[in-house]
């Protein structure tokens, strides 16, 4: 294909294997598609670009059923598609372990690229949607409780969205000066954009948006939400940071998606301020989840 | 980065798995990384491209030393390096086997891009290079049988190199109507050009060039070399079709590499030519080879 005028090409790549990024036993394949198309598509979301073309690379064990196969690419295409993303080509080999390696092009105007370098004292911290879910889906999917009441959980771990329907209205509303998307957990991935922008953060604690149910789930659990909010990884929201404050981000939806300031960027430090209260954030890291 | 003016995106992907492309015992973790990375850069040779940056994943065995895996990585880096080409991102997980996946950018002209589709009846047959030493570095790698009378055939199954030096001059001389890397050998290759071209093909058998050593090899085996040259894999020599006629192609080399007219497109049959004898070529298919 012929690239735009004036355009730059951002390319991203992105491996899942299964045991170790996904589980068959509680993932469906069309399930473990969809995910690995949605990481390479948030990749390119969170810098800023258009994702347009995708290569699929599939890693087949021998026992492995066609229609699983033809599942498992179903999910890619629709999560693709979703996306206005072509598959345009791939490989396909045998395998011990069900192996999704995808490689998305992707373009974006020249000067748009954002980077997770790009953040400065002072400037304010947003995220898009509501954290939190993936993680408690995780945890129920894993224990093998599976009822209606968490179905919001499941949808968050299995079927996530990517945010390159408004990564443009993010771009003009405001100018984000560095982005990321939640793959690894709130905690780390501000911690990546702190340590490539060689800033601190502070986060606000009480400004984090949950996941609906989220509240009553860990008061069963006898946690914080707060907790499963800061860790939960492979959210694909995006966290970004502007020179612009907007003081009431409460009523602010892009195309229906919460926008919230969560926090402000310092020169140094790595912390949280809860109920009033600063604290260092490495006690809310993802070790706590550890298995 | 930016793409040229007028300039057209060739994407390719490439998964290499251990255990079904590659095997430990007779291949170092640097041959590995190179013919990985090989694969990749000749596929966009072939479609006329000039390969320039690559996203390389990772699956790695939790037993797998460190250093394995950087020089894995280093066959990977030289390969691309030797061809101008940089690796500019990827991903990197743990994995029950060793997995390479790697998707490669290149560029070509508006216009220029070569398919496998373009071939048409009367025009003539060209290959680089020399053919067979990979099958014959193959089998003796299988068997054991490693002495230095055997160095160049098994240079050609570890070390293969990509024709991404001489294809501008392939375009320049033969203005070629379809091309096609020798990545699964001869025969099935070219079937792959008529099949995608619908037409036929006779090849010159006599014609066919023959890695340097393969006679002797196949003589003492009690084979003719002609099986090896069309049955021999990853060879990743160029195989283009052109209305262009060279009947002295003997001493015809571009940059050191032979190029031989080894035959003429046809409306239909797949035939070769032995000693003034036209015979189908499905006789001397990959099956003769099978273990």
């Amino acid at each position: 294909m012929k690239p735009a005028a004036s355009s730059r090409v951002l390319l991203t790549a992105d491996i899942s294997i299964e045991g170790v990024h996904f589980d068959r036993s509680y993932m469906s394949a069309a399930d473990i598609g969809w995910k690995s198309m949605i990481a390479n598509i948030s990749d390119i979301a969170a810098m800023g670009g258009t994702p347009l073309y995708a290569l699929v690379s599939l890693g087949i064990p021998d026992d492995t059923e066609e229609e699983y196969v033809l599942n498992v690419y179903h999910g890619i295409i629709d999560a693709a598609s979703d996306a206005h993303t072509r598959v345009v080509g791939g490989d396909i080999s045998r395998a011990r372990a069900l192996v999704i390696s995808i490689a998305l092009y992707g373009e974006t105007r020249e000067g748009s690229e954002i980077y997770r370098s790009g953040a400065r004292e002072g400037e304010y911290l947003y995220v898009t949607g509501t954290l939190g879910g993936s993680l408690a889906g995780l945890e129920l999917l894993k224990s093998g409780i599976v009822d209606e009441t968490n179905e919001i959980f499941f949808e968050r771990h299995r079927r996530p969205r990517a945010r390159h329907d408004i990564v443009n209205d993010i771009i003009a509303q405001f100018a984000p000066t560095s982005m990321i998307d939640i793959s690894d957990g709130l905690v780390s991935d501000l911690r990546h954009v702190c340590e490539e922008s060689g800033v601190g953060a502070c986060l606000y604690g009480n400004e984090i948006p949950l996941c609906k149910g989220l509240e009553a789930y860990a008061s069963r659990k006898g946690k914080s939400p707060l907790v499963y909010a800061l860790a939960s990884g492979e959210e694909y929201e995006l966290l970004f940071t502007s020179k612009k404050e907007l003081v009431d981000t409460i009523h602010l939806y892009l195309n229906d998606v919460p926008i919230r300031l969560i926090g402000q960027m310092r020169n140094k430090g790595y912390t949280i301020i809860i109920d009033g209260i600063e604290k260092e954030l490495q006690d809310y890291g993802h070790d706590h989840f550890a298995k």
